[in-house]
């Protein structure tokens, strides 16, 4: 697995990318490196054996992404399926791999997520596989190792098909209030700084994994764990994979691991893992395999690296030399967490005496949010918002929610939000309380700052025509004339105290 | 006052800002508009005057000091003092008026301020006044008005001469904290985004000012304040004024209001007053008027705009229009602060188990610094600056400290640091907990962030040519070997419970 990496650094530093890309694998720029490997199914590599090929070869250095722009376009599909299956006002996070979420007013409009609105988080290209060419195989510690169709698993008579509302979040949802506060510890460079966005709920359809198991001849009994193979790709220090995951068989028994083919009632999207993924309830997203290619029965836990060596979750103080892939811990559930999508941070609100909030509450492990609640003086007094305003509750998505609360100080003031699940849990208090190397999981209750402008106060619109908003440049704004000032003064009896 | 600022809204906008120097009254470049009123008094106005000439003219519209770089140089003076008297890696926090600090880490090493490092906040260009030119009057409620010289001052037949040492604060020193969390309310923009520098202590020696008022035959009893009028002016929302402050007859009597010539023993630097300012221990800066040239003995505070519309604490939660003057309190007594000067934010610090730290303590109205306290986890234990490292106590000025702060983790930690004076006051906890309108004293627990590596850590130096350094860039950092992680697993008992 070294071995790509390997050739990386060897490379000679007056070769060009153009030199590079047209190497002697490549007569011409048409030709890519390796032919698909499989007919219908574009832009898949079976990685394992083509880092043998490739550690032959010289590329250049990985890029450093501090330094120099990203990619404009995905590198392997042109972004074909960014433009035609996602939303023209996605906050594109990174530009490759594509991770995008939606604008942050719409997310929490509708309790389940369009599809062109959900959060896509890939970690290299599209692969674009033809539905009559796919396949998947069942294999390892599985008593009949098996090859199975889209046309068997949506063969009724073989399998029941099953449909869940299901919420997926991926791990670094909020990240840049970490990267704000503590900045380059951690891989948020090569991992995407994501706001509040990165979760997203469809109502998914199927076939439990279980009744694929149960198809195989179940498991041996030396079998623990349930590996996922998908035919994208996978990058992590140097080093080049499939992307593989792997969930224990005591989820999959509990029926909460689905391979969904439709999204919300319409085929997947090609972004999300056409023509099959996995949808693990309650789990972080990078459990959720898209383009799903292998299904191995393990004794262990998956050797990938993307299981060994990301998504965990580590001590708060302990410096990189010191941290080890051991003293991380594999980020599994997601715990009690929830967001303020409207109004934005930093907005101005003029109101009446009340300041409308609404957001996003989830917990995972199939637990459900229980009760909102919002402070708008930095976390001292909280409301909860009204069980009518939260939307409908489910084991394994989150609720939408919205609130009225009272606010009557002017100026600048913290709104904070916190949610309780039905197990008691609730957020840590500051980004600090949970922040951690590699920056996963940015669970704190969440902050944000309003301008707030009261409308109810005598002076509201006696502002000869200095807007609402803070100062930004030095504005003529008299406060009181100086008839005013004086009279005042006086009945206050003056600036002096008395002797 | 209102009619220069008239006059400036009145300009044509077609008029360039040549031509508007070249102005009627301005037939060159080399005649200014107003030619020095005193002999030997450079770059003197007399605002009250100057103001009704003025107002015939047209003037350009202030600029947006937001989109717009600040002019480079000293318009009056073309920065001849700035260069020849302040040390040349002062920090400039603003062009003109002149504003600046000297690096954190030189401002403690000595807990007298030498000149050139001292911090320097004026309001606009640097009057140049010859020594033997130079006079101020005595009048107002004062029984017998007179005009003395600096060689009547030094004459210790007539007064006697006094030395004292005085620490002097602006009230806008650490506003950039307030500016970093919430931009764009107040006048940030105008004053300066001062650091933790704004803040310099000096043995200042001239005559007590209560001297000076006894040779003028005492007071009416109906004067309550003490005037000051400096030969530099003064701009605020578009009036121009010469400086002007005053401070109570009480102060005076206390005899803590001194008129310098000296400092540290060497004649004032021009940027810091020449040939004559006041001193006034345990107040803020402000009301230590430099270029004196007059003193008014007044029935009320003055009228001044400084002193009336400046140097106000707001509470924190009312909006620019509901604000008034009268709802602003003026400052006097600056509060118990402190500040962390080295190590600076954000560094990283390989050490053997603690951290040296260094600052400074004031506390104003002739309080003083009884102990520092650091705390190395945002607050939560706090450890005492030993008294040797302390140093001595005066009636008015600050404590410079030192501390070995035991450490032990790694990573992020955020250091605070808090004073407790004399009379047991102690700073606010957090940024907001003092933020206010106009953005004065920042005097809440100060907080550095440290990147800690700790050396006695077993792993330390085996870094493999990867820097200490958080991650900013795409490294390749391993953590433990396959082999160190597989033979970790087995002794932990995998990654798994038991059923």
């Amino acid at each position: 697995m070294e071995t790509v990496k390997n050739a990386i650094n060897e490379v000679a530093d007056s070769a060009t990318h153009e030199e590079i890309q047209q190497g002697p694998l490549t007569p011409s720029h048409d030709t890519p490196y390796f032919p698909e490997e499989r007919v219908g199914w574009k832009g898949y590599i079976e990685w394992e054996k083509a880092a043998k090929v490739l550690a032959q070869h010289k590329f250049p250095h990985p890029p450093e992404f501090q330094l120099e722009p990203l990619p404009k376009t995905n590198p392997l599909l042109e972004g074909e399926f960014v433009k035609s299956e996602k939303a023209k006002d996605m906050l594109h996070v990174l530009d490759f791999p594509y991770n995008g979420e939606p604008p942050r007013d719409r997310l929490v409009t509708n309790p389940i997520t369009p599809n062109e609105d959900h959060f896509v988080r890939n970690h290299s290209g599209i692969p674009d596989i033809k539905e009559e060419a796919y396949f998947f195989n069942v294999e390892g510690l599985v008593n009949e190792p098996k090859r199975l169709t889209l046309k068997d698993l949506k063969n009724e008579d073989l399998f029941p098909r099953q449909s869940n509302t299901v919420t997926i979040q991926c791990s670094g949802t909020r990240r840049i209030e970490q990267i704000h506060l503590y900045p380059g510890d951690g891989d948020e460079l090569i991992n995407a700084p994501w706001s509040e966005g990165a979760i997203g709920t469809a109502k998914w359809t199927g076939v439990g994994l279980k009744k694929i198991i149960k198809h195989c001849g179940g498991l041996n009994p030396s079998a623990k764990h349930i590996e996922f193979i998908g035919a994208d790709s996978y990058f992590k220090k140097g080093q080049v994979t499939n992307f593989a995951v792997s969930v224990p068989w005591k989820k999959v028994k509990s029926n909460e691991v689905l391979l969904a083919w439709e999204m919300n009632d319409k085929p997947l999207p090609k972004i999300h893992g056409f023509p099959l993924r996995v949808v693990v309830f309650g789990y972080i997203g990078a459990r959720s395999c898209k383009w799903l290619t292998r299904i191995r029965a393990l004794s262990e836990p998956s050797m990938s690296p993307v299981q060994r060596k990301e998504y965990l979750y580590f001590n708060q103080q302990i410096g990189k030399h010191n941290a080890t892939y051991n003293s991380g811990f594999s980020i599994l559930d997601m715990p009690v967490s929830s967001a303020i999508m409207t109004p934005p941070d930093r907005a101005v609100i003029a109101h009446s005496g009340s300041i409308k909030l609404t957001g996003w509450a989830y917990s995972g492990g199939g637990r459900w949010p229980q009760r909102i609640e919002v402070s708008p003086d930095g976390g001292s007094v909280w409301y909860e918002a009204p069980w009518e305003k939260v939307s409908k509750k489910y084991y394994h998505a989150w609720r939408t929610w919205e609130i009225e609360v009272p606010v009557d100080a002017e100026g600048w003031l913290e709104f904070v939000c916190r949610c309780w699940d039905n197990a008691l849990n609730t957020q840590p208090t500051f980004v600090r309380s949970a922040w951690n190397w590699d920056l996963h999981v940015t669970s704190s209750c969440h902050r944000i700052f309003i301008y707030s402008v009261n409308k109810t106060r005598p002076r509201y619109g006696q502002a000869k025509g200095v807007p609402l908003e803070p100062i930004t440049r030095p504005l003529e704004f008299e406060l009181e004339d100086e008839a005013e000032y004086m009279a005042e003064q006086e009945k206050r009896g003056g600036r002096d105290p008395e002797e």
